[in-house]
C-alpha cells in the first residue's frame, strides 16, 4: 500500500506512468530524450497539470546533459530551442509553459555549461518538490476541514498521479491514511473519459484508502442513502470572485451539496487563480467531439451521428463553495473579504504573519 | 419519421423490435410460440412494463389458438398454465401479470372454445389500445404544461418503444411533432445502461424529434448554457404522497430543477400509482452487480474487483415534483389535497363528472 507517482525521477532517471493504459495495465515507462518526453505528454501518457509540468522540467533537464557545446551562450540557445519544442507538446498546458520558463530563468546568470545543467536538473527537483509541499499542505488544511467526516464524495482525479504527489482533492485521503484517520471515498466516475473509474479509484485502492466506484448519476441517491457528509473536487481555473472550473459534472454536485446541506470544497494551489478574470463566465469552455459520448472504445451507445453536446468543464458559482482550499491555507468565498485578500491574508506554514 | 413501436400485433402476427441490440442493429423477429415470446420478455428484448403487459397478453392469445381442446374447461386450464409459465418469465413485472389475468378473467364466462380464443385476442388488442390511448392522454395533457417551452430534458426511455405508443415522458414530443410543436430533446445517456443513448435519442430520431445527448454528468451545465426550460421524466411507482421511484439519476435532476428554477414534471399512467405506500421511504431499492458499471462490453473502467455502489433507482420527494401528469389529468402534490383525491377528482377525456 503505497501513494502511487505518476513522473519518477531516481538515479538519475525520469520515469513516468503511462496514465493512458489504467486501469488495465500498469506500465511505467523511463524516458532518455527529449522527443520520447515531448511525446508523452503529447499522447496524454501523463496527464495532471501539474505533473505535466514537473516532467517538462525533467524531460528538459536530462536532455540539457548531452548537449555537447562548453560555450554557454550556445548552451542557453540550445536549451532555449528544447523548450519550445516542448512546450508545442501541449500548448493550453498553462504549468508546462510556466515550468520550463523557470528552468530557462534558472541558468540567465549561470558561468559554465556544467554549472548550468546542474541547476536546470536543481530546478527541476524544486519544482517537483514544490509542488509535493503545497500539495501536502493542502491535504493538511482539508483535514481540518474534514476532521469530524467519514464519508466524502469525489469527481474526477485530483490525485497523487496528477501532481507530484498527494493530489489536491485526493490529498486528505492520503495524508489521513498515513496518519490513520480512515475515510470512506465515493468516486464519480467521470464521463465521458471515466477518470473517477479508472484513475481515482485504482489510485485510492494502491494507497488503500477505502474507495467505492458511482456512476455520476447515482450521486444524490448516494448523498442520501449512504450518509456523505463532504464532497471535495479538484479545479482547472478559479476566478477573482471564487467561481471554479472543473471538470463536467462538478456543478451537478455543487448543486446537490447545496440541496442536502452538506459542504463542498474546492482544494486547488494558489497557481490555480486567475486573478485577472473577475467571474467565472469570462472563462470560455471547451466543446469536445461527440464520438467521445457516442461511443465507447470500440462500443456505440448511440446511433451514429447522433447529436451531442459535449462540454469538457463547467463553472461551478462561488456561492456554492464552502472553501477553497490551498496550500496556505483556507478560503471562504465570502461578500465581506475578496478571494484576494484572503489569499495573500493567510500565511503558508512556517511563514512569518 | 414515424414513431416506432416495439409491440406490433398485425394480420394475426406478433412482431417485437428486439431493444437490446439496439442502436448498432433495429431487428425486428415475429414469435410464433409461447416460448419465444417467454424468452423474448425473459432476455430483455422487449423492456418497459407496459410493453412488456401487451406483449405477454398477445402472446397468451397467440397460444392459445393452438389448443386442440374443445373442452371449454380444459381450455381454461390450459390458457392458466401458459399464464403461469409467462408471468415466470419476469416475476417482477407488474403489468405482465395484470395483463394475463385480464386475459384469464375475460375468459371466465365464455361458452364456448372458440369464442374464448376469440376473446382472447380482442383483450389482448384492448389492452394495448388502452395503453395507447392512455400515453396520448399523457401527451396531450403534458404539451398543455409544455405550451411555452421548447428545451427539455428527459432521463432514460419512458418511450414509445416502453409502451404502445407516444410513451409517457416522451409523449409529449411526438404529440407535439404531430401537431407542429417541435421541441429541442436533451436526452441523459442513463449510465449505468445507457438507456438514453441507446433508446430515446434513437427512437425521437425515428420519429423526427430534434435531440441532443449528453451525459448524466452535464446536466447542470446543458440547464444553465442552453436554457432548459423543463425536465419530464417518467416513473416505475408513486405512492400516496407522490414520492416517485424512477431510473437512477431522476433525483439529480429534479434537485437540479428545484436550483434553477424550472419545473420537474413526472409522466406516468394511473396503474404506476401504489397508494398502498404512504411514502417512498417504503420503496425497496434494487442494488445490481458491481459488473453493470465497472465494465461496458468487454471494455474495463474500473480496476477487476472494483467496489461499486449500483442501486437501479432512486427516490424522488413529492416536494420537488411540480405536476405529476396521468392520462385522467395532472396531478399537483400539495399539502391541501392527497394524491389519491386528486387522481379521481380528475375526469378522464369524455368522462361525466
Amino acid at each position: 500500500m503505497t501513494i502511487p507517482l505518476s513522473v519518477i525521477w531516481k538515479d538519475e532517471q525520469l520515469t513516468i506512468l503511462d496514465q493512458r493504459l489504467l486501469p488495465q495495465a500498469v506500465q511505467y515507462e523511463t524516458l532518455e530524450t527529449l522527443e520520447q518526453v515531448h511525446d508523452a505528454i503529447f499522447q496524454l501518457k501523463v496527464r495532471g497539470a501539474p505533473a505535466i509540468g514537473i516532467a517538462a522540467a525533467y524531460g528538459l533537464a536530462l536532455a540539457a546533459r548531452r548537449h555537447k557545446t562548453v560555450d554557454i551562450e550556445s548552451f542557453r540557445k540550445d536549451v532555449k530551442k528544447d523548450a519550445d519544442y516542448l512546450i508545442a507538446s501541449r500548448p493550453t498546458a498553462v504549468n508546462l509553459a510556466w515550468a520550463v520558463a523557470r528552468l530557462i530563468n534558472r541558468i540567465e546568470q549561470a558561468g559554465t555549461v556544467a554549472q548550468a545543467k546542474t541547476q536546470l536538473i536543481e530546478e527541476a527537483q524544486l519544482i517537483r518538490d514544490e509542488d509535493e509541499a503545497a500539495c501536502r499542505n493542502i491535504g493538511e488544511h482539508a483535514l481540518e476541514l474534514l476532521a469530524d467526516k467519514e464519508r466524502v464524495l469525489t469527481i474526477c482525479n485530483a490525485g497523487s498521479i496528477a501532481t507530484a504527489k498527494y493530489g489536491t482533492a485526493l490529498a486528505p485521503f492520503h495524508l489521513g491514511k498515513e496518519r490513520g484517520q480512515e475515510f470512506q471515498v465515493y468516486a464519480c466516475e467521470t464521463r465521458p473519459l471515466f477518470q473517477g473509474g479508472r484513475l481515482t479509484v485504482w489510485e485510492l485502492q494502491q494507497a488503500g484508502v477505502d474507495v467505492t466506484l458511482i456512476t455520476d448519476s447515482m450521486a444524490a441517491h448516494t448523498i442520501a442513502a449512504k450518509g456523505i457528509e463532504a464532497i471535495i473536487v479538484g479545479a482547472d481555473r478559479i476566478t477573482a470572485n471564487g467561481d471554479t472550473a472543473n471538470k463536467i459534472g462538478t456543478l451537478n454536485l455543487a448543486l446537490l451539496a447545496q440541496a442536502y446541506g452538506i459542504p463542498f470544497y474546492v482544494a486547488a494551489p494558489v497557481s490555480t487563480f486567475d486573478l485577472s478574470l473577475e467571474t467565472g463566465s469570462s472563462i470560455p469552455i471547451e466543446e469536445r467531439a461527440a464520438e467521445e459520448v457516442a461511443t465507447i472504445g470500440t462500443q456505440q451507445i448511440a446511433p451514429a451521428g447522433t447529436k451531442v453536446f459535449n462540454p469538457a468543464f463547467d463553472v461551478t458559482p462561488a456561492k456554492y463553495i464552502t472553501a477553497i482550499i490551498t496550500e496556505r491555507g483556507i478560503i471562504r468565498p465570502n461578500d465581506e473579504q475578496t478571494i484576494e485578500a484572503q489569499l495573500y491574508a493567510v500565511p503558508s506554514k512556517g511563514e512569518t504573519v
